[in-house]
């Protein structure tokens, strides 16, 4: 798909350089849109789709805000610059723990990649069973960027049991139970990302799916013999 | 062994009713200590030997202090009293998040039960490849509750294999390798609890470690066909 690609207005301090653009198809009639395919997710599931864009384009940093802890959710595009470049935005590394900046570090992503998450992500929980039927005009746009979706197909990246859509709706001790996960933690890249249980992608931590499967394989060849 | 178990005076707010006592054997000389085992690992590994009571006696609650988060560790035992009798200790669990409520009150743990859990503990970290010698007076008070200690011979309780006494002192991102760990995270009791790495002991989650293989092993069935 040719994209319209004209620059959306962002008001992130923490980007000055805007790289954020439309992602319509080139010669759309009215409104830009960054995000055209969550129009319909963003009416019927609204924190489906906000997690979709979140998770797709902002890093996690420590569970809360503080000096030391940095901040807590920030453009993974941004974590592309320098720390001088950094500085200039407000944001001092120098002044956050190591395992802060490790974390932060480890999650920056180009935005051409963020973005290509956020529709795979999307056509992945139109896929998950149960999940609301895309209008034509959403499933066409979808299909041509991903593929033809294959209802009822999505699983959960690490345990491969189906992955229902009513999940995201469930918290237990106030964690969703649907986590965005990375078969190889360190790459955020459409091929490389993909839903799972928060227990197996906890269980998963910064593994990569292959090292995680030999790695189960030798606990269950000690503990049962 | 038959212990001297002359009360010791705690300084809890929250233990009014105090079964703290003397765990040296009855008869003993001098002063009553409560952790008698422990008075080599207090010198030679004092970081050890606190983990050891810490994890021995006190739950584990947020990560931080916070009004709603409610108290980050609180001794076991206080923990199985009732909402009624834990307010009259300035614990207000109605304010609490019903996550933390269900966390503080899984952890709740007999004071003996504790007690015999620090024992345990102590004696599967001079079991550990790498570990300091016992003294022979330790070693004898440990072989006579636990039975024969047996050089080396710990492993990580999930993983099964082997954990060394150095990995205490590493961390990775301010968290310590080593944790505390039990077969079933519901019961606080010897039998049940050991030494496991870090990232095992957050995979297993809240499983049983029987439900833990089994859910692996699923796992692979699926991934590796």
């Amino acid at each position: 798909m040719e994209y319209c690609a004209k620059p959306i207005a962002s008001r992130s301090k923490y980007s000055p350089a805007n790289l954020r653009c439309c992602f319509r198809p080139v010669g759309h009639p009215g409104k830009c849109d960054e995000f055209p395919y969550l129009a319909h997710l963003s009416k019927v599931a609204p924190k489906v789709a906000s997690k979709i864009v979140r998770d797709a384009i902002m890093t996690t940093g420590a569970s809360w805000k503080s000096a030391d802890a940095g901040p807590n959710r920030i453009l993974r595009w941004v974590m592309l610059h320098t720390d001088e470049q950094l500085a200039t935005y407000g944001i001092n590394m120098s002044k956050l723990k190591p395992q802060v900046v490790a974390k932060l570090r480890e999650k920056a992503a180009e935005y051409g990649s963020c973005m290509a998450v956020a529709v795979k992500l999307t056509g992945m929980a139109y896929c998950m069973p149960g999940a609301p039927e895309p209008p034509a005009e959403i499933a066409a746009y979808l299909g041509e960027v991903l593929g033809p979706l294959s209802a009822d197909s999505t699983v959960c990246l690490v345990c491969r049991e189906p992955l229902p859509f009513a999940l995201f709706a469930e918290a237990r001790r106030g964690k969703a139970e649907v986590e965005t996960s990375h078969s190889n933690p360190r790459l955020h890249t459409p091929e490389n990302v993909g839903f799972a249980h928060r227990a197996c992608n906890i269980a998963q931590g910064n593994k990569t799916l292959d090292e995680f499967y030999a790695w189960i394989a030798g606990i269950l060849a000690r503990a049962r013999p």
